[in-house]
């Protein structure tokens, strides 16, 4: 293409704008992030994403797109270089439903697991996300989920790499450990020694304030 | 492909399954519907879905591929023939963006603005639905959410169509209809007019009387 202009709405600390920031890493794509303030939101995300109002957005040359695996996936499709998604169909199908299943089975389960004061409705979460990992674990057969290299479904997985470790360590929780799940813990320390992924991850200090923060908050209000 | 075993594990009357059922239909795969009772499930369910033992299930070749949506872009990729989703990149993010929007804001609000008992339970989910409407109302832009054509988004809403109408009636509400959302009202009502289309729905008639039966049931519960 003749002329880019890329441009990622985003917040820091986001494992959904974090995916988007590796496939553009990966892809080699030079792009402008525009911090957004999810409290106060601005002109330009209410445009560029009218229906959800959430980051991430993609805005290429001028065209917004939103969702974060719908986003990767167009990256993967955009651009040239180095393959998120496997190229046999029966393969892309299986990454698009681990990518689906971390979306609908992990996020919500480990946030209800850390957010929670009632102690019932955290042990129920807990035991779901072990059940999600557990599916993981089995389903981790080479170093990657993609293989030999990091894809679509460890992009997508980037939040259990990175955030999982931080928030059991606020909760004092076990969710992801060497002991409990072998294969995904390691798989965890593999994919955040890429150069690739360390470039775009968030700096932990910060992040693991503001989660520590909220829980926190969360435990005084509750006593 | 030499040999070719495709088999669709599913239930008369699933939305779900009758996307799988279009998606096969447009590509002119022969395939085997082996029928599920979900009450009681099967052991070729259990084995070839076991994260979540839901149909629809494609069998392509001892092959289990799930998730509705995942199985209609792995048909798209897998046979030759009319594509499902468009070809350029920006327009496919868009087609999954709206399919996944179906998805995730219609189907449940849906069914709960139906089968609820608290009145303003029942309300938010009505706004709900009509909210997520008005989005596809201003999205269609010529006679279905694919052009001249139907492709993915409007296979993805086949329940806004066909399902929709059933259960406003049963329940005497207004969701889709010519005057609320006449854009909307106008595609389903271009869309069941599809030859395809037809010969993949269910039989009005047992479905309506399924649901009819358990909406009774829930206000006689509620008495």
């Amino acid at each position: 293409m003749a002329q880019e202009d890329v441009k990622l709405l985003g917040t820091l600390g986001s494992p959904f704008v974090c995916r988007v920031q590796i496939a553009l890493k990966l892809k080699g794509v030079e792009y402008e992030f525009v911090a957004q303030d999810l409290q106060n939101k601005s002109e330009e995300l209410l445009k560029y994403n009218p229906v959800h109002k959430k980051v991430p957005v993609l805005v290429h040359n001028e065209k917004p797109i939103n969702e974060s695996l719908v986003i990767v996936e167009y990256i993967d499709e955009a651009w040239k270089g180095k393959s998120i998604l496997p190229t046999d169909p029966y393969q892309r199908a299986l990454a698009r439903f681990w990518a689906k299943f971390i979306d609908d089975k992990v996020f919500l389960a480990v946030w209800k697991s850390v957010f929670t004061i009632d102690e019932n409705e955290r042990e129920t979460n807990i035991k779901e996300v072990h059940e999600a990992f557990q599916f993981l674990e089995d389903e981790l057969k080479g170093k990657f989920f993609g293989g030999e290299e990091f894809g679509f479904v460890d992009i997508a997985a980037v939040n259990i790499a990175f955030w999982v470790p931080m928030l059991q360590e606020i909760a004092g929780l076990q969710l992801l450990t060497n002991e409990n799940f072998p294969k995904l813990y390691k798989w965890s320390q593999e994919f955040l020694s890429k150069p690739t992924i360390k470039e775009c991850l968030p700096p932990r200090d910060p992040i693991f304030g503001i989660f520590k923060g909220r829980y926190e908050s969360l435990l005084a209000s509750a006593k």
